[in-house]
């Protein structure tokens, strides 16, 4: 095969099964055939910006500098939503202007720099009014893929929506955040830092999640007994909250933007409240 | 690594996490380690032909020319019915012969070039009754990967099953189809070509889905509010109707099948009628 | 890019569009760019560790030796249960000790060469708690990819849990086991041995799934008319029940576990039971 090898991974909430996920496969491989495509996720919830900013977060970072991803979370499609060339530490992403991107680009560099796709000689014609995923990003991956300058994309911008975390309320005796994630397992990624929540943990504390108290705060899963509800810091460094070998999500019927309060049990003896 | 770099692509209705898609990859890889397989989708509804027809239509086609493409949505399988080999303007495919393949063959040549797979040297043994993707077409796509004469593998044949969309009756003021395709995100794609439907709905148009009256006319989906009903000229050049930010096919309860027409609105003056 | 290429398997049950299946690929193309990923499944149902033990036994022998193959089922992550790299017939594979690779390695050897992950130097720093996955699993099979010794990564181990298909009852006019596989289709895999099933079914049998009798049996589904419930040799060469063109563990309401019993079934001529 001719071309270069290059890694370009791709995340879409297209769905499992999609054609269209296999489309955009189809134009990078067509433009170079020695791309390496890597799935990162298609089954993002439609259109779910939010979701699609914290998996990112969770992933992309681990990947090598170099590799281009290709985001297609992508409500505003063929609206005059800005499709956007990030480059954030070496790593290269391409995806529309909605700040899917900007919680994974935050872990790479304070500094990422932004162009405005704008160069319609390296897209595919004609484009689609419904499917830029295949008609520009696909073929610029390409191009990118190929060794091509970012710089002949288009102009850099300043400004570009982000999509932070919401703030968690970080008091000495209590930690008052949200559920801003459910894993597959159904394990709730709260907005608190782990490290936030070990300093009070230390110590007997009460986590609530809605209106259900959590039983146990553990180091991990297998230390509580199936169905136990536990609290623990997670793989990305979160306060979240799981049931043992079950599905808290579902069990909770909880979901993203449930309060999450973690706060010290009891009265502390005078002398210790002073040492807060 | 030995083998040789060549593009295998998979297509299946077994289902994600389905161990089968994952053996035909081991016996792919088994034969030519440098295989480059892409999974083009694995959750075509089972033995669902008609729509892995147009998956494979709405895809395929953009994949380069030399790829491999191995199709395996059988419900024949180990009955008489043939076992393909297609050469369609420089892709080969490979598929069981129940016209799965034929619409996308037919966006890339109008004389594809069929032979009927008889040659069990080729084949992996004994071939199980159930499973010729993994003891017969996972084994022809590796011989083919590393350069195999497709001549080989069997004789041409000039009859097989064709799958084209049903016809839409398309007159001066009057388009007349149904629904083909429900993509993931609950769109739903008709047998309305989009330049048929855009010529029409250059006047005051009607478009009905079912029983349901379809709201607007939009160029893309950000155009309408949330939850509007729109018809709009599909990404692969056909007439759609979605919701804005929903799914049609849940919120109207529609499938495959369901008419859908296009009428002109209102009386037109007897000089624009003149001008049909 | 730098690096070797080699097959890395990946297999979880972290779920179709988990951000932890994308980490663990980022963190392994990060150590070499050019191992070449293959997803066999991560829909195994959570923790479902006899479910992945079938489903690997299913695959994971097709594939070539030299393959690298990194499996994550494990329920007991963060606590003291062992993860093992196993050399089963040039096969690699890297597991927690749960007993989830016995069934596909018995497949490949008698005698597998079993090491304890003991050496902190090839892991990810820090180590999460609940995912090594990522932070283990993953950076030891980027090690292997590049030519890294196995030999080095701890010592063997002479014990470790077995996960072996629960034992059928094989008398000459009665089999009895149970089914130990729903796949995607819905089929019912079973423990009983299709050359046991063939021998029996050279006569007239009956073939019961939980309260439901067979209808027939059949080489290949297509032999039977839609919704036929009939009784086959699976492709992995065990009894299967399925029903043609259908779905039979949804439409028996059947699960693993549930039992099946073939039985010769009427009584034979005295000269005919001397002949068993």
């Amino acid at each position: 095969m001719q071309g270069v090898e290059r890694l370009v991974t791709l995340t879409t909430d297209f769905g499992e099964g999609s054609p269209y996920v296999a489309a955009m496969k189809g134009v990078i491989l067509s433009a170079n055939p020695s791309a390496r495509l890597v799935d990162l996720g298609h089954t993002i919830p439609p259109q779910n910006v939010r979701h699609a900013a914290f998996f990112l977060a969770t992933c992309l970072p681990y990947f090598p500098a170099r590799a281009i991803h290709v985001i297609v979370i992508d409500p505003g499609v063929g609206t005059d939503r800005a499709l956007l060339h990030i480059e954030a530490a070496g790593h290269q992403l391409l995806a529309p202007d909605n700040g899917c991107w900007t919680l994974a680009a935050a872990k790479l560099t304070d500094t990422p720099t932004v162009r405005r796709l704008s160069e319609p000689r390296f897209w595919r014609h004609p484009v689609s009014a419904t499917f830029h995923g295949r008609d520009i990003l696909a073929p610029v991956a390409a191009y990118l893929s190929l060794g091509g300058d970012p710089n002949e994309l288009g102009n850099p911008v300043t400004e570009w929506f982000r999509h932070p975390l919401p703030p968690a309320t970080l008091e000495p005796r209590r930690l008052a955040g949200e559920v801003v994630f459910v894993d597959p397992f159904g394990n709730l990624l709260t907005n608190i830092p782990g490290d936030a929540f070990l300093a009070l943990a230390s110590g007997p504390v009460r986590v609530v999640v809605g209106a259900r108290e959590v039983t146990r705060v553990v180091r991990t899963y297998g230390e509580a007994d199936r169905g136990t509800l536990v609290a623990l810091v997670s793989s990305s460094g979160l306060l979240e909250v799981a049931v043992a070998e079950g599905n808290a999500a579902r069990e909770l019927g909880v979901a993203t933007g449930t309060p999450v309060v973690v706060s010290a049990l009891h009265n502390e003896r005078p002398d210790a409240s002073l040492a807060n």
